[in-house]
């Protein structure tokens, strides 16, 4: 069934999604701030600046009207970075009051923690928009470059929501012969693990930067997915999800994809670059960075032991020198692994 | 302490575990069969054929007499190929009979199910020594290319036990600045996972042959990770261990590196080769050929759902069109992911 959805953010992970959405028969409004962009997507096809050489199905709508994109839509997916999510969602709820429609499902595919308040995505938007204004909130996550959806080759994410319905309907909205959805009920796990693995990267980029092999960094991914998994588990989430898409899938990805972000910020901090030039050379947000700084706080709260987290919170914020740190690390007495 | 210990095998695994235990301080003898290798290691201190470049350690004694190097030692470490096990372990302990000293902890390092009777390797152990003639039986598992620690790279394993005292006792002996080690009393799960993930290996190579990208492979990981875990509980693991070294640790090792004996035969199987040109090519024994039949077997006697496991069954004793056989999976119907 022809279903109006509505994508916020017209990024790479954005707009192939709404591109995927397209290919499944959904009319989509793809929604960017910026007027040339919709133009160029609507009259060209094309994202070039996003997304390099693709061409988007020609049923596919850009528009830079919020009002036009949300109206009526049975689904409203946010892809916009988590710093921008809580704005946009008090734009959408504006519009959103205006009509009286059947209540959307609102989705988001973003990853990281509200800076101050560590709130994940899904409770900005639980708090921003009242149940009265949606239906359930779910959040999509897993190992997806967009480039690889893009050319259509095979990809397995989660559909994470407290409601098994809300994501359900995702998982039918999502899921075509290159895109298969799996539900998930554990949305608190799902939410976190794609937002501390970002961290892992960093420290997976740092190792490569310093020479390290594959043990180390098989090692650190394993230790590293384990101290996450405790801080996950000791805020609400279940611990078998850290095993799952969101969890070691994304992992996987993010640490051994010299495309990650948070991967290339390590690597240049392993080969001795101070972290302002780091900053200063990404040119944008180091998820990973913000993050570590969140879980380091989150983890003193809780009293939840993350020695690799601590290590990377030395070397980002308090200048520790890295070798020193993992020499620490490898020092410590003999633990048992669970 | 200085305590005498028997390493049996000489290949690039044990050899190199037989000198971190000197470098440890240890009275370590190396048993091979092979007298030219023995000679080689004790005059030249180098295990070329296996080692290249590698310079062993003076103080490690070479032996291809088996009573010599388990005489009066504290622990015998089995390092030969599974298949190997139980004949070695029955002139272990022949000479065990014989001399009436302290009962040896028994600690293993290979990976595999016994053919036929699906028996891991520590219940073979069981089998043949009787627990009058030794201590407790220790498996020793995680990702670890040898030669990463042979130029003393960081590496971390787990040494798993039903004894926790027994574990203790391998990772006291074994730990050092680069190479350290974790206890853990869930046997059953670290020698299944390490016996299981070659199953994944081969899948995760067969996508690369095929030319699929990092998420196809990120999610055959995860969801083989989903299904070895699921085996593994249903014949008493824990579900947790398949988070840790032994699971997915070595998972990432072994599935990310093209060193791997596994991956490589499943890349040439992607590429279209028949199966026996693929084993003729690899010149030796590929264990997850044997693994899957093994966890096809036991998963069907436990009734456990595993689609990966069965479709590379299908391709290796079946004939199956591998394209085939992932078109069908991405088409079954939308699942859970827990």
């Amino acid at each position: 069934m022809k279903t109006k959805i509505a994508v916020l953010g017209a990024g790479s992970w954005g707009s192939i999604l709404a591109s995927v959405l397209v290919q499944n028969g959904h009319e989509v409004w793809l929604w960017t701030r910026h007027r040339e962009q919709a133009q160029e997507l609507n009259e060209l096809h094309t994202n070039q600046r996003y997304m390099k050489d693709y061409h988007y199905p020609h049923a596919l709508h850009a528009t830079t009207n919020l009002a036009q994109s949300v109206h009526n839509a049975a689904l409203i997916l946010f892809t916009v970075p988590t710093p921008a999510i809580r704005a946009v969602a008090q734009q959408v709820l504006t519009h959103l009051k205006q009509t009286k429609v059947a209540r959307p499902l609102i989705v988001h595919a973003s990853k990281g923690l509200e800076q101050g308040t560590h709130l994940r995505i899904s409770e900005i938007l639980h708090q921003t928009i009242p149940a009265d204004f949606r239906s359930g909130i779910v959040a999509l996550s897993g190992p997806s470059h967009a480039e690889e959806v893009a050319r259509q080759d095979l990809t397995l994410i989660t559909a994470a929501s407290n409601q098994v319905t809300a994501a359900q309907q995702v998982q039918q909205l999502f899921m075509n012969d290159y895109f298969r959805v799996y539900t998930n009920t554990d949305l608190i796990g799902v939410e976190l693990g794609a937002a501390f693995k970002n961290i892992i990267a960093l420290g997976a980029g740092a190792l490569h930067g310093l020479g390290y092999g594959d043990n180390a960094k098989a090692a650190l991914m394993t230790r590293g997915l384990a101290e996450i998994t405790r801080l996950g588990v000791a805020l609400g989430a279940k611990p078998l999800t850290f095993i799952g898409l969101s969890g070691v899938g994304d992992l996987i990805v993010t640490c051994t994809s010299i495309h990650s972000r948070n991967w290339r910020a390590g690597n240049q901090l392993g080969q001795g670059q101070p972290l302002a030039a780091v900053v200063a050379n990404m040119g944008m947000v180091i998820e990973g960075v913000k993050t570590c700084q969140a879980a380091y706080e989150l983890a003193q709260q809780q009293q939840v032991e993350m020695p690799i987290t601590e290590a990377i919170y030395h070397v980002l914020y308090e200048k520790a020198d890295i070798k020193q740190e993992i020499k620490l690390l490898m020092r410590r007495e003999g633990k048992a692994e669970l």
